[in-house]
């Protein structure tokens, strides 16, 4: 089997396989001439087997059990960062001595590459049976250096991490046992964090996540009644209401959502349709790094620290609603003021209804009027 | 206005409504002859006014903005314990010197009664105007000493407390904007409690909330295939499954589900069908202490510390599904194992789809094998 493959990326961006020890496989994005060589020096450990998904048919939802994660690593301290670049002693999950970009399989994944044709019941139901955890699970490192966040990289990686997203779509996509993609980063020891090291992560689902699936009926309603799609028309009237706009640009704009759910919660949108990441133009790529950046700074400036958030983007699933749901990032924190966090009890963790501490156009001003 | 009432109830218990300084109504439930007369002597506070609820119209859900609410009390000292009874200096929320169980209007509630007729709209979406944040919030007091917890409590004094959920079911239930009642427990720092005293507290919602609506399409899916109740046909499973029943009854089971969600989840059902608490009859609410506290015992025993949970009574909408949905205590802890928490991060928070840990059977073991 072939060790290598190279592909070249819009904006320069040259990307470069390499099979890792245990026959995963990692990404490395570069930009400029960079040769990738370098080999997973690590002794050979199983790869985990695929995991069950067990029906809940209280609400006809999917759990996926995952019970061999529980091993996995928490904290490490910076010399055994299993992020960083190796070096010396540390033989990372990255097998050169410096990155800019990678994307690999990740090690303790959720989901996996189902052994054989993977179908989803046509309808679910109190007895539909266990099926396997089909899906992929991916880590994204956006740097080699250990310290930092994403708010604090230079536009040029912003922009390369974006790269990144866009063609682990594009080709998780392709995947015939894959629904939905959703590419997503928690940040913060406040959020279950495990490792400090600026990364996000890729799940890739067989089948349309509850909370996507609730979002393409609302958008299925609305194209219905109106023959607009939703996302236009929120988009339209955070303009025209102005006051919970955060950051613009010509192709993207960010606002505190007219319902938000966190004391901040911000939503990043392209102002033109698409479906997904995938689907952007370079144009729209190349204008996400500035109000990306800005957004990150704005959230950490509120209070003066580095904001715990889960920032998510959310998608059209991979072969339904393409028309009607538009890709955006959604970032929301738990923090409600310095020394108190938002915590999801009875009422949000068992029935879903979210009560707002602060309203939506306080905490846009709030962010607005950061100094940057 | 006369300032007191008196109410015959189950199990020889009596309630004692008192009118608050502020208005509020503050009811005493007590076995054996007590009379409630003390004032509430504090200076009046003006209540906070009516909040308003925006529709998401993403995922058409009612979202409460309750900005009222930043400035509650955060983790009092036993001596400034609202929740405490009245003594010396110290004037709480309960104006008598002691008492057995109370349940009083919240003082910071996310809903309050409507001012004028209340109507939600027929149809949600996209243009759908804010309302007022109709509702209930009422607080239960379990015991009027500071330290404990409701597995600590005595069967009698469960037996009270269990009286107390169904008088308020039952009379909440009567007011013309409710359309839900949703009795629950935060316990632990974990679950942002911010009054260690032990005690629960009710929402009544004016529309049936996201899960429950969720939960109702469900059972009415499974009954329009089968013919029989879901809830009927999950308890059966478990019953011939076995493996995950953790404590059982006459009249009531307690099993961990078998598509669990947490680390530590038990549902606690009634072995016939009552749609909400109100219906339970004497015999089966009789029966309820006993399990209710090995469960709480068992829950406690597993890492031998106070675990954090959420308690919820899932129970039928007030006006619909009272056939098709059948009352049920969920608790759910965040706690994996000593020192590890379970976190909402992006899959959970973002998308709805839970990763499990643990396998539920495991965790039932875990919960049988704790020496009582």
């Amino acid at each position: 089997m072939s060790k290598g493959s190279e592909h070249s990326l819009a904006a320069g961006i040259i990307r470069s396989d390499r099979e890792m020890a245990d026959g995963r496989t990692i990404r490395y994005y570069d930009l400029g001439e960079v040769s990738r060589t370098a080999d997973d020096l690590r002794p050979i450990d199983a790869q985990p087997g695929i995991g069950e998904m067990r029906l809940d048919p209280l609400v006809n939802e999917w759990v996926p059990v995952a019970s061999h994660r529980q091993g996995r690593v928490f904290l490490p301290p910076k010399e055994l960062c299993p992020l960083c670049p190796s070096h010396g002693e540390l033989l990372s999950e990255i097998p050169d001595s410096s990155y800019q970009v990678v994307v690999f399989d990740n090690r303790s994944p959720s989901f996996t590459a189902p052994i054989e044709a993977f179908n989803l019941p046509d309808e679910l139901g109190f007895n539909t049976p266990d099926i396997a955890a089909a899906g992929k699970c991916e880590v994204i490192c956006y740097t080699d250096e250990h310290e930092g966040s994403f708010g604090e990289l230079p536009l040029s990686r912003i922009r390369m991490v974006m790269e990144a997203w866009q063609d682990r779509t594009r080709e998780i996509s392709q995947l015939p046992y894959i629904s939905y993609v959703f590419p997503f980063e928690n940040r913060g020891e406040e959020v279950g964090v495990t490792l400090n090291h600026p990364h996000g992560q890729i799940y890739a689902y067989s089948f349309i996540p509850p909370r996507a699936a609730k979002m393409l009926e609302a958008a299925k309603a609305h194209h219905a009644k109106t023959g607009r799609t939703l996302m236009a028309d929120v988009i339209a009237r955070e303009i025209k209401d102005e006051i919970r706009i955060v950051a613009q640009n010509e192709h993207w704009i960010a606002y505190v959502p007219y319902a938000a759910r966190y004391p901040f919660e911000i939503h990043v949108a392209p102002k033109q349709h698409f479906a997904d990441l995938a689907e952007l133009t370079p144009d729209v790529a190349d204008a996400f790094p500035a109000i990306a950046k800005e957004v990150m700074q704005r959230l950490d400036g509120v209070f003066g620290i580095e904001m715990a958030y889960i920032a998510a983007w959310h998608q059209a699933p991979v072969r339904e609603g393409r028309d009607l749901m538009r890709v955006h990032w959604q970032i929301t924190s738990v923090r409600r003021a310095p020394g108190k966090l938002k915590y999801l009890a009875g009422s949000e963790s068992a029935m879903h209804v979210f009560i707002m501490d602060l309203k939506p156009e306080q905490s846009a001003t709030q962010l607005r009027e950061v100094k940057l």
